[in-house]
């Protein structure tokens, strides 16, 4: 299947290496809204296109993923390319998830595509987590954790403090939470006790340290509701410390059964993601297959992780993954 | 819905006890190989019948759900109840798979009926979990632990041990193999390196327990490839201790991503379960709904956990389920 890239940035990257290891997959084109010259990618001779052409390559392209940012680009761009791909892409506003399948769907079914939104881990992995413990047990309690790994919205809300050079911000779960739930007390927890939040920052040269820390663990909405830490590092420090992304996380779902519920489960999924990404980019590959084939079936509108049968995620026939898998 | 329950055994009263919490089911008649007036089941008002008078009640059930034994019992009785039923069974004899599958779906096919064959958690929540990290992980390594629980398997044997009461024997994840796993460090663990058996064991009067300790360590299949522990307690502590029947286990995949295959990922699954015959129910119940959906919209054949989308487990809408668990 050929697949199509529209933005390059981490996720746009992520996806290109993530085509690179499905076999069944080509990268066809990039598609970017900088100067196609100034993005180079890396494989070796795909194209790169501005954005404003892509409706000339319709028909080269069975996929198109969409990597734009969930606050402005997507809302506009998937019900825009869903009028000539099918596309997939990683809207992650929770709250706004209705309204988006809404504009899509419209747009895919006018058109006879199919498009799936919210891919990734979360929305994604844990959503159908979440939703498969649901399932099972009716009555229960869920808990979403997240990390440890490094915020983007808080990272940037560091470094708009005065005296701030760079920074990055790292989510941290509680340990001790994580516990509770994991044997079954049901804890009603509060912000502040599900998560910790690390900040290591560069301050500008004789910038007042101690006003840098306060400015931040008082920051509403980002860290007041929060134990938060601010450690002072060097620029070289957290170039080699904390280039990365990693991020991860924790879904749990507790619950009873029997005539009595006199039975306690716990239910457990986890992530420990070098890449945030990467494995973002990696779901989404996934996803981007199983849509081509239900287009072929003749499917359409928009969709979601909760609307595609595992089976199409997977390059093997059904015969090899109830041999191999089940 | 109305369901009925085929085989009342541990497995068949976790289905009633399930069938009471989601409030879209009912149950409508248990059948028995037994003397029915002999099965007093939980549910007042409802009747319990013998299995050779099923087929007077294919026009009063849904789904009927087929609680018997995967070594003799499932391979003839889901073929032959396919023809009457929509049915749903927990084979888990992994190896025989293809073959349940393929006898189902024939007649299946010709009954215009559907049948979701080995749900249950292994198979079924833990085959979803491995074929979910395969798909989004190409390149990685699969690991899957069992326990802490009781092994019905390896309790039948201490049982025909000479001297031996009564028994019970739990299977037990070594802590160090999950935590090399957890790590990403790919170990290769021979079958000694992943589990250990802990046997509980009531000797009868008189008996020689060193001889019943060597014997059940060194028993071939069962304990001899294993580090075993054999300790003896009285009737009393057996029945106060280990009347349980617990389970779980934990499913792994590590994989790399990245241009260079730079960035490693851990993804885990883990069930700790109270009742691994009601877990198993409850997971059972949730297919039974997708699959009465299912044959609603037309469709027919043998299907597994791999080809039911989600969505189609849980009781609330789309849009409820998007607004809500994505």
């Amino acid at each position: 299947m050929k697949v199509g890239i529209l933005g390059y940035g981490n996720l746009g990257r992520g996806v290109e290496c993530a085509v690179k290891q499905n076999d069944d997959m080509e990268l066809t084109a990039v598609f970017t809204r900088r100067n196609p010259e100034d993005v180079k990618i890396l494989t070796p001779g795909v194209n790169v296109y501005n954005v404003k052409d892509v409706e000339a390559h319709k028909d080269e392209i069975d996929v198109l993923i969409i990597c734009g940012g969930s606050a402005t680009d997507l809302p506009k761009m998937t019900p825009e390319y869903t009028k000539y791909f099918n596309v997939i892409d990683s809207f992650d506003t929770h709250a706004k998830i209705p309204e988006h399948f809404a504009n899509v769907d419209k747009v895919a079914k006018e058109n006879g595509h199919i498009a799936l939104i919210s891919a990734g881990w979360d929305p994604g992995m844990f959503s159908l987590n979440r939703l498969y413990a649901n399932c099972i047990l009716p009555q229960g309690n869920d808990y979403t954790f997240w990390g440890k790994g490094v915020s983007q919205g808080h990272s940037d809300a560091i470094r708009r403090v005065e005296g701030v050079k760079d920074g990055k911000q790292y989510t941290v779960p509680v340990e001790s939470a994580l516990e509770a739930v994991r044997n079954g007390e049901n804890p009603e927890l509060t912000t502040r006790q599900k998560h910790t939040r690390e900040c290591f920052v560069v301050a500008e040269e004789g910038a007042d340290k101690e006003k840098i820390t306060e400015t931040i663990k008082n920051m509403p909405n980002y860290f007041a509701d929060y134990d938060t830490t601010v450690n002072f590092i060097t620029e070289e420090e957290l170039k080699k410390d904390h280039s990365g992304i990693p991020h991860g996380g924790f879904v749990f779902r507790t619950g009873v059964t029997g005539w009595n519920n006199e039975n306690k489960h716990v239910i457990e999924y986890s992530l420990k993601l070098d890449s945030n990404p990467e494995f973002t980019s990696s779901v989404i590959v996934a996803y981007a297959r199983a849509i081509n084939r239900l287009h072929k079936e003749g499917v359409n509108g928009c969709k979601t992780v909760f609307d595609i049968a595992p089976a199409y995620l997977s390059p093997l026939s059904g015969d090899e993954i109830r041999a191999h898998l089940l």
